[in-house]
């Protein structure tokens, strides 16, 4: 049965987004493509989503209010960043109003260690770890750990924000130290050395349908994603897609639902995951027949996932463009690559300007990827 | 040299674009994607272009106050249209605006008469044509292409409009009786027979970079473009590439230019010309590693052309979805191909609503064009 649009000629389907960042910019543009009025909540009009719509509207994506003024306009509503806060949306949502995914899957996902909690209960291997509420239970999980753990905030890190790495009782003894307020809570992780890591985004509709970009490698920078190539493959990818997908059929999970990995020989560890499209995918905007944000928009209407995704390349890349320092940019205008600028008015230390997707038949993952990073060098930011 | 865009951050160039219909929506959203801010003036906020971007200005693309205003935000002006009104924009314009294709190239362009003298000057095939004044001139016209002849409007016309077929001596006399105002002007070509016709856009820039999309066959149906598949190959195209090539040096031509051609044994007619991106070049989104919006952008900027332009698949095609009535409209949720739906808030019988992207490794070029075709076929529009 085909979607009604008749409204969705004069009236199109309304998709609401919290926040007005580069993930959210990619899907209002893909969602524009499927015909879809593509709504933003953000602060600023100079925002990268705010630019791409006529649909924006200046608000806190964290005010119950402009919530709720914001939810008038639209029929669904979904999410660029696992940190709405979910008391607030609740509050401000109508019975009509769709959220996906769930308020509470994004409250699973929002916090660690419900997080980890969840993975546990579907077998799926990840790093042993401890809730950390005080000093005290800080103290003993420095000791389980053997004064080598990761220490992790429960809510709002992201790109190393909010991680600590403790390498010895030295570092712990700092950490215990420095940290006087425990409200906000933690989690403390065994350190797990890794060969490299990798990544991959799954989706799923409301008729359980499923589907996965393929496993890529993942490279970190300062606890920042600096380039993805792919697709590889990993012995142990089969198995680990059988109970991620278990998983999210058993919370009715829908939308995109991204794993990082750590790789160990013959395993797969999950290192963290994230309720929404992610960087480690942006390579999908030219490798795949179908990108991650098309993919999780159509997850969340319903529409079919039953199209194979196919690969438009046998090798890719995407490397990161972040700032550097201050300073205004300089971007070449002849890369090979596609470029994908976020037209973000502030170049900053650390933040995440833009990327480039490379695509190849010829050139192997190694040369692609060199390729990649002496174009990307040629950018000043 | 790298662009410089330190002004890009905080001040990003910008594009300004007269017109805000899907060809604006295309080029505005590519034009983002490289860190332009894009601008836009149309009649609506319910534009397709203007939909898309936050620097949409209310105005009518062809009044002279408006367009002044406009222009204000800009430093670079192009078209989706060859249809502006040179003199206009030539008052509006200041000294540093730039503007590509010039002014003057636009003006040979819409004109089909300037158009096919241009042709023919650089020993481009085109048919024979007259230009047509007065009843006189259409009658002899008449007799020297013994009644079978297609007269087009000079200007304006697109999409069959403009464009009256005569097959024999009846349709001539009524021609000539319907005919009372030869302002606007008309020219008369030779009725050519033809096999199939085909297209390519090719691209340049100011430092006389030159490069172009593959030949594909492109099949109308109404005077309109239905659908287009290839890529194809015809021995008469290496050819025709260097003439246009030297025709675009010529002028100095600046930017995407369109040919369509019917195809006659081993003969490469050029039919039409378009100073423009094109609908025959919307598969290049999918199926080429860099597509007709972003080039033509790129030639406009003049930034580097000499990037070799990759298929991303073996076989590829576009169909188009036209309106047929008034009626609301059904978008099915399970289209396998790359939807791009233009957002127009009115159906009408014939009008361009939206195109579907194929691309295929394994199937050929007619499956893949029946696949597409079936798939086209549940769209109620």
């Amino acid at each position: 049965m085909p979607v009604k649009t008749s409204s969705a000629i004069k009236n199109p389907l309304s998709i609401g987004i919290l926040g007005g960042g580069q993930l959210a910019r990619f899907l209002v543009e893909k969602g524009q493509n499927l015909g879809l009025t593509m709504w933003v909540l953000s602060d600023s009009k100079n925002d990268p989503a705010a630019q791409v719509t006529n649909h924006w509207v200046k608000g806190n994506p964290n005010d119950s209010n402009d919530i709720s003024e914001f939810l008038k306009n639209v029929s669904i509503l979904t999410f660029e960043s696992e940190f709405a806060d979910v008391n607030l949306v609740q509050k401000a949502a109508t019975k009509k109003l769709q959220i996906f995914p769930s308020l509470s899957d994004i409250k699973a996902f929002q916090d660690r260690f419900l997080q980890k909690t969840l993975l546990e209960t579907h077998q799926i291997t990840t790093s042993p770890f401890l809730k950390v509420s005080s000093t005290d239970e800080l103290n003993r999980s420095g000791e389980f750990f053997n004064y080598r753990y990761v220490l992790k905030k429960r809510f709002g890190g992201y790109d190393g924000y909010g991680t600590f790495i403790v390498k010895n009782k030295t570092d712990h003894l700092k950490i215990v130290q420095s940290i006087t307020d425990f409200k906000i809570g933690f989690i403390a992780e065994a350190f797990i050395p890794f060969e490299f890591e990798c990544a991959a985004t799954f989706f799923r509709n409301k008729k359980d349908q499923w589907t996965h970009t393929p496993l890529v490698f993942s490279k970190q920078s300062q606890s920042k994603c600096d380039y993805v190539y792919g697709p590889i493959d990993h012995i142990a990818f089969n198995k680990m897609k059988k109970k991620i997908k278990s998983l999210m059929k058993k919370i009715d999970y829908v939308g995109a639902l991204t794993f990082e990995f750590f790789v160990n020989g013959n395993e797969l560890i999950v290192n963290e995951t994230a309720p929404r499209v992610h960087n480690s995918a942006h390579y999908t905007l030219d490798a795949l027949s179908q990108d991650q944000f098309t993919l999780h928009l159509k997850s969340v209407m319903n529409w079919d996932l039953s199209i194979p995704i196919e690969s438009r390349s046998k090798q890719f890349c995407m490397v990161n463009l972040v700032g550097s320092n201050e300073n205004s940019v300089n971007i070449p205008y002849d890369v090979s690559g596609t470029l994908y600028w976020y037209g973000k008015t502030q170049n900053r230390s650390g933040r995440k300007m833009g990327h480039i997707n490379y695509t190849s038949n010829n050139l192997s993952a190694q040369s692609l990827l060199k390729l990649a990073q002496k174009e990307r060098n040629r950018f000043k930011i």
